[in-house]
């Protein structure tokens, strides 16, 4: 147990350097796992899972896999096939998501529906998701694979819950909250876990790293849709105005409807509905998120999210690891500024 | 060892109420099992998934593995979820094969794209892929699971292949019988050899079912690609021509075009092209695949491949269950005529 207590906002530019140094050797063996199992005799399977795989994402999640191992200072290479299984569940998303979304630019790029068209998008993401539970087939823990086919499960739950959710103007914070939870935050929150299962860890650690994988999914998610109303494509490498365009319930329209006028109100009916979507629409849907303080208050959730993963660390020895995943958390939530 | 010799066509109208019966017990505890797992707290998922899994399928995939199991003497009840399983990938491929093909019209009924739209269908697959891995992690047979994933995975390798393959005048019978070896065979297969796996049989056991299983998917694949050249919307549940419309390479057009003469050549690749695909240019493909006997040589095909799954059934012992999946395989080749 340690004594150090720590808070948000302590490091001024907070960084995943640390993490990425701390799981760099084994990133490289995970990403050679990667590019091997997304091999196929299909020349369009490789090339289209590699435009998206090799196309700059950070890792995050098999990050949050490895550093956790390196936490329980775990020294096996058992959980490499299972990060690798869950980047490929992840990539496998993305692909289903673009399609359904209908994007057309994701990190900054074209996407794989745009170049290659749906069929492909639909296809190529199913094998990745085989794939995926081949890996974890072959990491030969049940109790792993319960955890992770049971996240698959409920992020799929999760984006059909955010399917007819679409144009709904009337969602609630909590019903947006169990969306990002099983959509995002459910497999951040596995990743973490199988660490503690394959380095046969008490279940106190295996829960206390599930809940620092969901906090910090939840704070990561909670960002990602404050940037959509703050930013713009070149500097987050998606479309800003994505979500309000596609009438997406997401946290800052929640917020700035609760707190709107009549007539501010009757303009997020129509933009949630399809009907205010041009360029000047979305200028005035970010001024109005901005003069009722939405995206303030979207990120104060994320920082208590983000302080919650902190805290569910509080009972493992303070280390190199310890640190490194404190300043993912601080990186997570400081992104937006 | 039997020494009873099943030779294909010796029964003038089989049909599938042997095995029916055979496993109508089992059958009722899978059906459970399946309707069980397809609920979610998310109503569009019951619903959606209950329109294909309610909607008069046969539950050919999970017969063929309580079949195999009886053929065994498996007393146990590990396969039943095994069984739900393969259903669920099914199922899962069927919703994503629509929105892959754009198809309106599947068993007699309105797709579940054109009722619910594409992304809704995307998602509940992918749902429905997620609990299968669940169910068979239930199972608790790492050796079940790497058949299934492997399987799988193929699949979706099979059904790229396909894309890749459409509109492709070229393509060769060999490749032909990759992609439904692949696509349809590599399921049937597995279903039959995960029976020997939970009751736990040698290996002989396990190949022997696994190639029943393969040549009798293989043989009802020919079938169906035979019968979209023969049959109308209102006798097999799915628009006849299809194939043709959306420029799949089957066998029946593999044959008439290498058969074909100079005059008969340009039509199918226009047709196949997409530039000849009205009502009079179907009526045309119909007179040409059957004026140079290529329907009848798939099915010719078909039973090659029947006869095959007959035989590999050779080293069980006479029984019940063995008379009835002989009986199957008899129908599945009999089913165009």
């Amino acid at each position: 147990m340690s004594a150090t207590v720590h808070r948000l906002g302590s490091r001024t530019q907070p960084s995943l350097d640390p993490i990425m140094a701390l799981v760099a050797q084994d990133m490289n063996l995970v990403n050679a796992v990667i590019l091997d199992r997304m091999q196929s005799e299909i020349p369009l399977i490789p090339e289209l899972a590699g435009h998206l795989i090799a196309g700059g994402g950070k890792r995050m999640r098999p990050m949050l896999t490895l550093a956790s191992a390196r936490l329980l200072g775990y020294t096996g290479t058992r959980h490499h096939k299972l990060a690798a299984a869950v980047e490929f569940i992840h990539t496998a998303t993305l692909l289903h998501d673009d399609v359904v979304d209908s994007s057309d630019l994701r990190r900054g790029r074209r996407t794989a529906n745009i170049i290659w068209g749906n069929p492909a998008s639909v296809l190529v993401g199913d094998f990745l998701f085989s794939r995926s539970f081949e890996l974890m087939v072959e990491a030969e823990s049940l109790k792993a694979l319960r955890i992770l086919s049971g996240a698959s499960a409920i992020i799929a739950e999760g984006e059909v819950n955010q399917l007819t959710a679409v144009r709904r103007i009337d969602l609630s914070e909590d019903r947006y909250l169990d969306i990002i939870g099983a959509k995002t935050a459910a497999l951040f929150a596995a990743a973490c876990r199988v660490a503690a299962v394959v380095a046969e860890r008490p279940e106190a650690e295996e829960l206390a790293l599930d809940a620092y994988g969901r906090n910090l999914g939840i704070a990561f998610q909670l960002v990602d849709d404050a940037i959509d109303y703050v930013s713009d494509a070149s500097t987050m490498g998606k479309d800003a105005g994505d979500d309000f365009r596609e009438g997406k319930m997401t946290l800052p329209v929640i917020l700035a409807y609760a707190r709107g006028n009549e007539a501010e109100r009757a303009f997020w009916k129509e933009a949630i509905s399809g009907r205010r979507i041009a360029d000047e629409d979305f200028a005035e849907a970010i001024r109005l998120v901005r003069s009722c303080r939405a995206v303030d208050d979207t990120l104060a959730r994320a920082r208590h999210y983000g302080q919650r993963a902190i805290d569910a660390l509080g009972g493992f020895r303070a280390c190199e690891a310890k640190d490194a995943m404190v300043e993912a958390v601080e990186f997570a939530v400081a992104r937006a500024y």
